[in-house]
Formats: C-alpha cells, structure tokens, sequence
C-alpha cells in the first residue's frame, strides 16, 4: 500500500514531535506500506520568516518572499529525515526541485501544474521513506513558487493523485471533522465520514480543518482523504466520494461571522439593474454571497447581499461611487450578522428540513434576516450576538435527534 | 565591467549590514557595471542550523545536513534582493538549483566540476544585479551539497572564473592581508600586493582571510582577487600572479600553533622504513608536515615529523598498533610547539634569509627546534609558550629593516 501523510507546523515544531511523527511513519514503513510524507514548516517559522522579510521591506516582491519562506520546509524535511535515520530507518528529503513539482509561475499563489513521479517512485523502490517539502513548487523560470496558506494540504493531496496512493492522511491537532465547532457546540460530534462536497461546503463556511482547494483537488482525482489527529491514535474522518449509506441527514452545522450585509435601497426596478450592481462588485473583485431582492414597488426594488467583513469597506466605496449609474437612492450596512449553516448530502432527497432548521431557531426566538440554499445546504443569516445559541440549536434540533 | 562581489556572514548579520552591502553593490552597478553577489548565511546561521540538528541525532547523516545547511544561504540572498529592490533597483536571487553549479557528489566536502552561466548572463543581460547563495553546489543525483568551510569564497572565484569577471572581490571583516597577524604582532602592515603562491603559503600557515582552496581556484583559472573589508572604504590587498616589481624580501610572517611533534626512535635504518612510517600514517588520512631525520647509528635512526594536534592521538595510536612491522622502539611527542614561517616569493632570489631568520630568533633567545623550507617559505618549529615573542622578532627583523 502506498500512503502519503500530510503533517503541519505544529506537529514537527520541537525535537519531541519531530520524532513522534517519525515513529508514526515507521510504523507503517515496517508494516510493509511505501510511505511518502509531506511537511509544512517547523511551528510558526513561516510567520516568522514574513516578520524578518518585513524588517527589510514591509511590501518585499513575492518572488523573493517565496525564495525567503520555502527555507522553512526545506529544514523541517532535513530534520525529519536526521530523525528516521538516527532510528535506523532508510528516509531521504526532497524540495521541489528534486521532486520537479511544477506550478503556474505566480509567486504566492501558485498551483500545480505537473508532478514528476521519477524521483519518488526511485527513492520508494530502494525502500526509503521519503519526505517532501509541503507548500512549495517551480514554475517555468525555474524558480520557487509557494501554494499560499494550506498549500501542504494541496501538495500532499495531489502527490497522493500522481502517485495512485492507497490513502492520503492528513494529520491535525483535531480528532477530525465535528458535526460542528466543538469549542462553540457542546453536543457536537465526531463524523466518521462525509463526501467531499459536505467538506467543501463545511470548509467554505469556516470550519478550518482543511483547506478548500486540498478537497477540491481530492475530488477531481479521486484521492480519498483522512483527516487525524498527529497527537492521538483516533480513527479520525474519511472524506470520499459517497458517504454510507446510512449516514445522517445533516453532516454538520457551520458558522461564518466574517461576513457583513449591504442594502441598496430604491434602485430601478428593470431588467438589468442586478446584473450591472453585482458586475461592479465582481470586477473589483469582491465576492457577494447571499443575495435577497424584495419586490417591487413605485418602479424602484431594494436588494441586500451580504460580502466578508474584510471587503465591507471596500464594497460600500465602489457603490458610493458608481451611485447614480446604479440609480441607488440609499446604502446600509450591518457588519454584526453571522451566517449558519446546516450541511448534508442527505437533504436532497429528504424535503423539510429547511422547516425544521426555522423550527429549530424559532424556539429559541433567533430572528432571520435572510436565506440562502444549496443542493446541501441551507444557510440563514441572523444577528452575530445571536450565532452561539443559533448554532447550539440548530446542531441539536438536527444531530441529537437522529 | 563584470565585478562579483562575495560577502561572508558577518557582513549580512542584520538589517543594518544587509543595506550596506546592499548600498555597496548598488554603486557598481550604478556605475554602469554588471554585478554577481555571492552571500553566505546569516551571522550564525550556520552554526546554529548545525546545533538544531544536533538536536535530532549526534552524528547526521551529511546529504541531510547539506539539505538543512544550505537554507541559511537562500534566506540570505532572498532577503538581500528585497533590500535592493526597496531601494528601487532590479535584483534577483539564485540558488544552485537555480544556477545549476554542478558538484562533485561528496555531501560536507563537495568541489565544483562545471557552472552553468545561462541564467546568471540572461538575468545579467536584463540589468539586474544578481545574487547567488555561496557554499552549495548540487550533484549528478540532483541533491544539495555543501562544499565545506570556506567554501563561499570558492563560490565566488568560481563564478568569477567562468563569467571571465573582471574582478572578484572578497570582502570580510579585516582590511587586507597583513605582513603578520595584527593582534600579535604589532608592527605588522597591510599588503597592498601578494602573489597566489604566497597566498596559498601564508593560509596554510594560518593566516585566516582566505580559504586555500578560493586561492588555488583563483590562480588556476587566472582570477584576480581583492580581499577588502565590508566596513570601510580601504583599498585592500589585490592577489594575483606577479605582484609589483619593487616588492618586499619577505611578504608575511605566520604562526600556527595547531601543531604537534611526534618522535620514533631506534627505527631500523635501512631503505624503505621511512617510506613504510609515512605510507600508514596516510592511508589513515593523517598529513605530516615538517619531517627531521637523524643520522643513522648502531643500525638504527630516529624520525621526527609534525602533525596538526587534531590527528596527534589518532597518529599516536596507529604507530602504536604497527609498533613492531615498524621497527619503531619507542615513540614520543610534543603537543606544546608552534610553527613559525617567512614567506615572500623574492627569497627565491635572494640568498641569506634562513640565516637572518636564525639570526632574529637567536637574538631573542628562542631555541629552534625543527627547520623546513620551500621555495618561497621558510619554517621553524618552535616552543607554543615562546611563539608570539617569534612572531615581532621575525617580522620585525625583516620588515620593519627594509
């Protein structure tokens, strides 16, 4: 069986969980599995490598940054295969070069292009465990480019692609993925598998235990996902194309209080006046989720849509500026809403429960500002102050009842 | 003008340093030249990346080491274009990868067998000033190697030799080669010229501005080196084949006090001992230096030789072990004495410097112990406890007299 392990900063951060990660590997390695295991840096090396570069320059080109940051992995792989050998077991690290991970040539946020398989296959079928950098490629200069944040997710992800992994581990400080935030809902729980499409869905709307473009890219390949824990022997979560059978009917409930809403008030109630407000937003790119349109009335409609709070400010300008084109008479704003969301492969084919998540938030007198759905998912916004007990209520209407 | 420009880790220690090496390189270009800067890591780095894995096994396994030694450089050069592009002038940074420096494939102590001057020239070509990390090579398995202490020195000249540069500049934190070591011997001079050869005799000898083997490069492949420092303005020391005509007698005075004698007695005097003593002492890697034979009596001799005091018990314990094939009766040694040399390429003309050498010793009452002599050098071995008042008596009798 070929097994690639995905471990983060936190869990190579020190002398002691550098080797607890080695004998994770090993045991695998002498249970007769070809192990292939991708690092992220040590701890917090790469916000500190950021600090250093902006002692230097507060806005350093991202080339050179991403020349800076990818020293980080590059130790922790040397580091961890110091560890194996002083164990006595066969480890080789790799960088991106050596492996020829190639990726579109922009610094920050690349994406991977094509992997070769050469050098792994080879280090593999001389028995090596071996370890790569996470979060770092090449592009077509021949210079280093990094994934952006959760790039080793990505990296492992799409080694397991190219490599036809038997499984694709990706270690956490968390046991798994919970039918919701376990610090906010006491009741919630461990899920033992969920599709991918539940991942993105959960992951899309902050819960943070994997990176969206890891499970996008699972998905399309095909790479069954698990996500663990590098601190305990849990069995942790599958993702995969279809769940059990009899699975529940909602897979988790998600909150998102990094979001704001925008009224425009009183514009022309014609063909067309949608189209050209969000067309604005968009070329400035700024990203609008939940829309709700009232009806018409007196030739004029009000529309609210709801944007990140990093982009509240920034949205409120451009339509302030563009105002009259736009024929809006009036703009608000409420920066303290917060989006729930239930999530589950399940309701497509169970009607109501929509009806039950309103039931759910009605009996605990949390008003709904709007409503927005999926395929899988059903989110409402209501007031930020209101977002623990809606989320405790909503989770237990669904998942205690099952 | 094609000027490559190395800097060691003192001179990059911090931000500070990193925009006066910055500023210093920005001039040449400014004034129309091309520009190659080689770095080493960062102050300590080095040492402390060797301390962190040293952490993780006591004995690394050395492509591991070269793997986590050679980030130190990357942050280096990374940072150092940030630093000149926040000063507005186009700059980018390249590791071997990037270079493609080929090495031979000794991971610790690896040498360079061929340079690739594609990147470097197009990157050149398009006005940038580029920046190159010292120390590392990569080998015919495309992994990382390190060539040793010293080794960015060698980076530089190597460079230089195969861009046919104009110059090569190694700056460090003295102004130039000195007639002597300045904290012992205080009449001692910068030089403004020495030959390689001189050079090659005063490193060897422990003076410490140059690595040997950046001289060697440099006189194979003609390169003419400046040492200077990166804290002031000083000329410093040029070295290349010739150096002016109206040169000193004597260009330096050295001491190295890394030294041990080793005495056998009553070896067999007949032919082919001597040969058989030296002969198991280098198959177990252990250089001898000055070497005094006695003459022959009652059918046996003694040997006298030095070695560094690093490989004295290493020495000791191998004529031990081969006692008897040896014919050695017994063996003795002194690790309390010193090397002192002259060095100066117009002794070879001149007649005489042996004896004034003599003479400057015994007018300080400091008893000769062993003698040896190459075309431009001469050395006398001499008490460690008598080898700074050797010093001023040496250099002082030469130099300060012409």
């Amino acid at each position: 069986m070929l097994i690639v392990k995905k471990f983060g900063g936190s869990s190579v951060a020190n002398k002691e969980r550098i080797f607890n990660v080695a004998n994770r590997c090993i045991e695998d390695y002498k249970a007769g599995h070809d192990v292939v295991v991708v690092l992220s840096a040590m701890g917090d090396t790469t916000d500190d490598l950021i600090a250093l570069a902006h002692t230097i320059d507060s806005n350093p080109k991202k080339r050179e940054l991403d020349m800076l940051l990818t020293t980080g992995e590059q130790v922790s792989v040397a580091l961890m295969a110091m560890a194996m050998q002083s164990l006595d077991v066969p480890a080789v690290s790799l960088n991106a070069f050596q492996v020829q991970m190639h990726s579109t040539a922009r610094y920050g946020a690349a994406r991977f292009k094509r992997i070769d398989t050469d050098r792994i296959r080879h280090e593999l079928d001389s028995r090596k465990i071996v370890i790569v950098t996470g979060f770092q490629g090449i592009n077509k200069y021949d210079d280093i480019t990094t994934l952006g944040r959760g790039g080793s997710d990505t990296t492992a992800v799409a080694l397991a692609a190219v490599l036809h992994a038997d499984r694709c581990e990706i270690f956490t400080d968390v046991d798994g993925v919970y039918t919701a935030d376990p610090r906010v809902v006491k009741n919630a729980m461990k899920l033992d598998e969920v599709t991918y499409d539940e991942m993105l869905e959960l992951a899309s709307l902050g819960a943070k235990v994997l990176h969206n473009r890891s499970v996008e890219m699972a998905k399309k390949y095909g790479v069954e996902l698990v996500v663990r824990s590098s601190l305990n022997r849990s069995e942790g979560t599958v993702i995969k194309e279809k769940a059990k059978m009899e699975k529940m009917l909602i897979t988790g409930v998600a909150a998102d209080t990094n979001t704001a809403r925008i009224s425009v008030i009183g514009v022309e109630d014609k063909p067309g006046t949608a189209f050209r407000i969000f067309h604005t937003l968009a070329k400035n790119s700024i990203n609008v989720d939940i829309i709700l349109q009232s009806v018409g009335r007196d030739g004029t409609k009000d529309i609210s849509f709801t944007v990140s709070e990093d982009d509240l400010q920034n949205a409120l300008d451009i339509l302030e500026e563009h105002k009259e084109t736009l024929t809006i008479q009036q703009i608000t704003c409420n920066p303290h809403v917060a989006k729930i969301s239930v999530i589950g492969a399940g309701m497509m084919s169970n009607p109501g429960v929509a009806a039950r998540m309103f039931e759910s938030l009605y009996n605990s007198r949390i008003n709904i500002n709007m409503i927005s759905t999926s395929e899988i998912r059903i989110t409402v916004l209501v007031d930020e102050k209101d977002v623990d007990k809606a989320m405790n209520a909503v989770h237990d209407g669904f998942i205690m009842t099952e």
